[in-house]
């Protein structure tokens, strides 16, 4: 009855919204149905993943998420490229690491820790995310630092960014190879296996087809949302950076926030981790670096860079700081949620009065 | 015997030292009289802290002894700030700082480590003291990096300092909830249970008052003693910086210095480390916050905003770097103490330069 | 048969790279033999520290190649530092130090992980090495910020750089009394004692002369080996700070180099850790800070300061936190191995741009 009514609002606001878009419909109510619409599509989306993460572990669902959650990301990101709007893109990549290290890890914790005194997850797997965001930023910071201090000429810029693109882009498939191949098992989630107690709605085929048509659904309602914003934006005066880095975020990872948020209130604390931290990670190393080589091979010009500005590299570098020294001990409680969303606001309010 | 004899060289070093500064004595006399006095009123505090430890468990008595110890400092501060003196303010944040994480710290586990070949203590209280003091720096490193890249405003660099200066003390508040009241027993000391080889000499109610009379001694003999200073930074032609940082910094917390070491020496580590963590902790994330807001409240043609030098950016975040891990691991020894010590020499050595 | 060859080849090798080189013959045979030289003495040394090791522990013979190693190094810069060419002696000091922290431990951890799944060793050991590199980038990070920040006069510069260089070194000092002597046993590899399967091919005397021998040999033509790549280096157009900091650096350390992967093939992990992270300690705590003393005690017009440039500091500041992170656990795999040699080429491809 309950799950009647809800897949009923999910259609009805997903239609509504679609409407509203293609129909040129005032703004404003544009704005109001695709926000209602997010709520139920990503409330759908972490159903679909819980169900799969059900069958496949937590830490394959999880993945699953994260990939469909920011393939949406990578497909709009690469229009924004195509029309040479770099400095969008980078405050867009910014804010969705620090979105997806403070906001939703943060509300992961508090909202889990609030109903249990302490969440634990696979200790091997916090230590492997802390030295992967290590390397992530080190890989932005390093080019940042050269390309300013040795005055690099256009040319030396491109090839650098090329060539950290690609070692980047080599990190990221090798820990696939290594954390779903040669050492799966050791970054598995014991909790996992002793935690067959709800039984989930969907067969398993099932469960995979309705997480793609869920994160489909979440992409476009993104989208349209998104779409809306920019008149906001000019009504109440926001900075295109505030935007990019905050506004877009949260509603383009709008999927991975419920999914995660609703794992960390279930006790999958692992998989909602997993969510979060491989979120960011693989846009750190994955859609930036294919952004930056899209980029090259897309404009004769003109081509994004790997340098990211100093503002950028510290709300990125401070937030994996905090992240990884919080993450360390695979144990999580409601006051580390707190630091985290304090960093968050802090963050947020400094982008606002750039 | 002994006792008696303590408590007559406490009395009649405090009294002289009282008759010596409101009698306007020789500086010289004044400084001398007042360094022995510190000697014994750190020596009572201590004395104090020890014995409120036994009844109160060591966590509650170090939060207790670094509340008492901090209590001076801040309203010394306030007189500062009341009269514009900003730099000097936060240079003695600054040092109190690295007094306490490097100073105070490094000897205790030195002294500890020579007499106790390791010493241990609850690994969950460093893990969270560690990300605790990672927003610390983090929330000092932020607003000053925006600040100066973007060129703020006087207007928007005071709603930022406001800002931070506020979310910093709900972060300290809810961390007296977390530690205090929801995961108490999470951050307990074991060791304390199992400790109750040496009878204290007062009962609790006694101890407690004890406690605050100790307290408010040792703040008298501190400022008697700051104030014979300044006669002699100019003697030795020392700079305004240096002597805040350093000079202020270590007379100023000379109770926090005496009462960590004691501890330590007595294999109560765990009380040692929520001294002086507890204290650099409780300096970053709420007496400077509070003096941030006391200044905007105060003065109407200027104010303190939260933006520190890069020198002291720089050794505040080396100090909080190095002694997290130290700390990580919950265990000490006297090499961790040398460590500790080497680099408040190097900090030490570059501020007198300046 | 196998071990008759071997020796006929390494006597042959370094026979005819040393008539090569006294003979002045034609720079690219000499650049061709003294290649292949140094596989032969550097396989010998390998040979000869695992036969110390064999006898003293993983961790002393692990020391003890370490020291021979670098001992080479310290006379050959010494004699850079007397003709005044400090820029060439400080990248080789970053080159030396990236060099053992990613490329050798890169390359230990990727092989020695593709034969092992795991291979793990004392954690004690891998937070005290932590807290120790730590140390030494923060000593060097100190002065920079001062020095430039604070305008420095020259003899402020030197007084700081003196005092900085002998805290270093007596750091280094108590490093070795605590890990020699007092807490010997805290940081031994348990691994070890259980580790008698190979018989060793030389007594403990006969092994220690070896490995002198060995290191004396490794000296000389890595000597020649670099006398060579001036010439080289103008053919190939590369930079001097390109060349000291990767091509005389790797040359220079392949002593430790293949010592330490030829260990960590054979499953001694700990031992492979304590060359490559005791060699860059060794450079950064006691080498570095010897040359500023002896430029010094040298030079009646220059010397040579403490401070390293910015490009020279993030190397080694992001080498330092990549390894540590992925040292802490004491436990290791292939793909960390990945991550550090990922890292090691970003930033030789840096400098080569440079």
């Amino acid at each position: 009855m309950k799950k009647k009514l809800f897949f009923t609002g999910l259609i009805v606001m997903f239609a509504l919204s679609a409407i509203g878009h293609f129909g040129h419909w005032d703004m404003t109510a544009q704005f109001i149905i695709s926000a209602i619409a997010i709520v139920f599509v990503a409330g759908f989306l972490g159903k679909a993943t819980e169900s799969v993460a059900h069958y496949a572990g937590q830490r394959l669902g999880g993945f699953l998420n994260a990939t469909f959650g920011n393939a949406a990301e990578l497909i709009i990101a690469i229009f924004l490229v195509k029309e040479g709007l770099f400095d969008m893109v980078k405050a867009s990549i910014t804010g969705s690491i620090i979105g997806n290290l403070l906001l939703v890890l943060g509300l992961s914790f508090l909202l889990g820790g609030l109903k249990y005194k302490v969440q634990t997850y696979n200790i091997k797997l916090a230590e492997h995310n802390g030295s992967l965001m290590i390397l992530a930023i080190v890989a932005l910071f390093v080019p940042a630092v050269f390309i300013k201090m040795e005055k690099f000429s256009i040319d030396e810029d491109k090839l650098l960014s090329i060539a950290v693109a690609c070692i980047l882009i080599a990190c990221y498939l090798l820990w696939l190879v290594f954390s779903m191949i040669t050492h799966k098992d050791m970054l598995a989630d014991e909790v996992m296996n002793a935690d067959h107690g709800e039984e989930p709605s969907w067969s398993k085929l099932t469960s995979i087809i309705m997480l793609v048509v869920a994160t489909v659904m979440v992409a476009f309602v993104s989208e349209w949302l998104v779409h809306t914003l920019d008149t906001f934006t000019h009504k109440f005066g926001l900075s295109e950076l505030f935007v990019g880095a905050f506004v877009i975020a949260i509603v383009g990872n709008a999927a991975e926030h419920s999914a995660a948020i609703m794992l960390a209130m279930k006790n999958k604390i692992g998989a909602a981790v997993e969510i979060a931290i491989g979120s960011s990670l693989q846009i750190a190393l994955f859609v930036a670096p294919v952004l930056i080589l899209v980029s090259i091979l897309f404009n004769h010009n003109s081509f994004m860079d790997i340098v990211f500005t100093p503002i950028e590299l510290t709300a990125i570098g401070v937030s994996v700081f905090i992240a990884k020294s919080v993450n360390k001990d695979g144990s999580t409680n409601w006051y580390e949620g707190v630091l985290l969303l304090m960093l968050y606001a802090i963050l947020g309010f400094a982008f606002y009065l750039v």
